[in-house]
């Protein structure tokens, strides 16, 4: 390994592993419930519980989660409508990428590996994922007909890049158990590179939050937030990427990410921010920042900028052979786009 | 009527009629389907369609509207389940805003005035939006409980300025209809004046989309959002208090919104704008604005203030008496919120 390709991987390992211990630790102390039992999801950036609701994804308990699994088989494979929202009537079918990609998370943490007693259940998971990546491998869907085909309109060309870049990690991982060097080379070029490529904001920096894949404006409304989420899991994506093909480019898309989000961490917020999960807007001097009136958001708004202390190191590779094919450059605009309305 | 407020009033006539003829001019081109029926909803600015699904809202007819009307009433009164979205095990029950507000509209569009077949669900609909004005009226929440009390959480924190100033404005004309001052004036001040006070970004400008009664931050992503569609309602509402009261103070209110609207409506964008809904993040000059990557939004966002020939008058009756009462100042930061986490 170079030098400073292990600078960068070493202080990068330092910062986030301190990031890491403060945001566990942080869950640990405020999130139980030690009255009834479960665990809160909305904590201020003090502890205090605003709204004791205990949503389900944060209430996964061992003992109940191989039961759990069952049930959600059951859904999407059987009968969704159990869940009590049946189809209505004149609503398209179709058939969202999150499902399957989340079923691969989930079997693959209650799974035990290539083989174990779950191994349908991934195939099954990644052969569905595999019907979103469309129009020739060019372009992530997130939804699509239930036999794998592009849907027409507004929901048949919905992008999401952040769920994209997730799908590619869960199948990523599932190749390397599989031993598939083609899938994990697919999860890494059609799952993350290029969806990253395309949704990564070459004027301000950071993932959309949903794209047209047409280019026209997209009907969410915070199609153009920049969340946290969807970068926390394009550092994971691309360090798992770079770990398993040890292509510098693509350590070099992690370094970027992280970046970019560490400017805007809410731990390296100089303000008195009143919102732990989504200041990147609201209080830290982000270009689109806002405030609420009402909210106390007066500290300073100075863009600091924390970065390790190594420069991204000019990667060997690419000087040989010129631009790596994963390195960003804004995608090109589809012909006949200019001045068409969305 | 003093001479500066008729020339404002003259000034926003003449070019809110314009931008009314064109805007219905551009609907009545390109909005109907010739060939199936109805009328498509997403429209580019050049008037192609780019999604063929027909929504519900622009689809209404006159001769099926009283029809559907009693099915309204029956789905809001007796049975929601017969829309197929049944209240899920564990769900708070809940009564929007939303429902009696449009509601009240429909029954005034429908109805035939005071004393006409829907003066019995007018009533109603009046009755159930006033159980929103909590707070000894300091606030209107977007959910309360079906027996109309204020409920924990964030669910019952919720605001949307938007739909409160809306509301005021059915709320308005029913009072008038049944000849109550009292209503009337609840309907200005505590559906449109507070809320507008409380919604209104003293830093910006513009209405948020969501907010929390307790300055806490909203759940909604796009709560900071400047949509357009609440700022027309807002101006119409602010008129319509107007031309009730003659109170100069709400005249300028609704310059003030008309004002900051006009600044950043699509008609008035120099930019080849590829978004023909809510294009004020994206290429009017907000300060907030971002781009697509793929849009070809490469025009200038300057910021172009057009406003009517006539300066905001000094209304006689706020200079006797100093600050009016409907004057926008910035509201009180609950004590103990500041540092607060949300």
């Amino acid at each position: 390994m170079e030098t400073e390709t292990r600078a960068l991987l070493e202080a990068w390992r330092g910062r986030l592993g301190r990031e890491l211990d403060a945001a566990i630790g942080f869950w640990a102390r405020h999130s139980h419930d030690l009255e009834h039992g479960g665990f809160f999801s909305c904590l201020g950036r003090d502890g205090s519980v605003y709204d004791d609701v205990k949503y389900v994804w944060l209430q996964g308990r061992q003992r109940e989660a191989r039961a759990l699994l069952e049930a959600v088989v059951r859904w999407v494979r059987e009968d969704p409508t159990e869940l009590g929202r049946p189809l209505l009537a004149g609503a398209t079918p179709h058939e969202p990428l999150a499902v399957p990609m989340m079923l691969l998370c989930l079997a693959e943490q209650l799974g035990e590996g290539a083989g174990g007693p779950l191994a349908e259940l991934e195939g099954w998971c990644a052969r569905r994922l595999l019907h979103h990546l469309q129009r020739d491998g060019s372009a992530v869907l997130e939804n699509v007909s239930p036999d794998g085909q592009e849907l027409p309109g507004c929901l048949g060309r919905q992008q999401n890049p952040g769920h994209a870049i997730e799908a590619g990690w869960f199948l990523l991982r599932f190749a390397q158990r599989q031993g598939d060097a083609a899938l994990a080379a697919q999860a890494i070029e059609g799952f993350m590179v290029r969806p990253f490529q395309a949704g990564w904001d070459p004027e301000h920096g950071g993932l959309f939050a949903f794209q047209d894949a047409d280019g026209l404006c997209p009907t969410q409304l915070e199609w153009n937030m920049k969340l946290w989420w969807p970068h926390a899991e394009a550092m994971v994506a691309f360090l798992m990427a770079y770990a398993h093909s040890r292509e510098p480019a693509l350590l070099r898309l992690f370094d970027q990410v992280a970046a970019y989000a560490f400017q805007r961490a809410a731990s390296t917020c100089p303000a008195p921010c009143t919102c732990a999960r989504r200041c990147w807007r609201s209080c830290c001097g982000s270009p689109s920042g806002s405030r609420s009136s009402r909210a106390a958001n007066k500290g300073s708004a100075a863009k600091t900028r924390l970065r390790p202390g190594v420069s991204p190191p000019a990667f060997p590779g690419q000087e040989k052979r010129g631009r790596s094919r994963w390195e960003l450059e804004p995608p090109p605009v589809p012909p006949g786009l200019r001045g068409r309305a969305c």
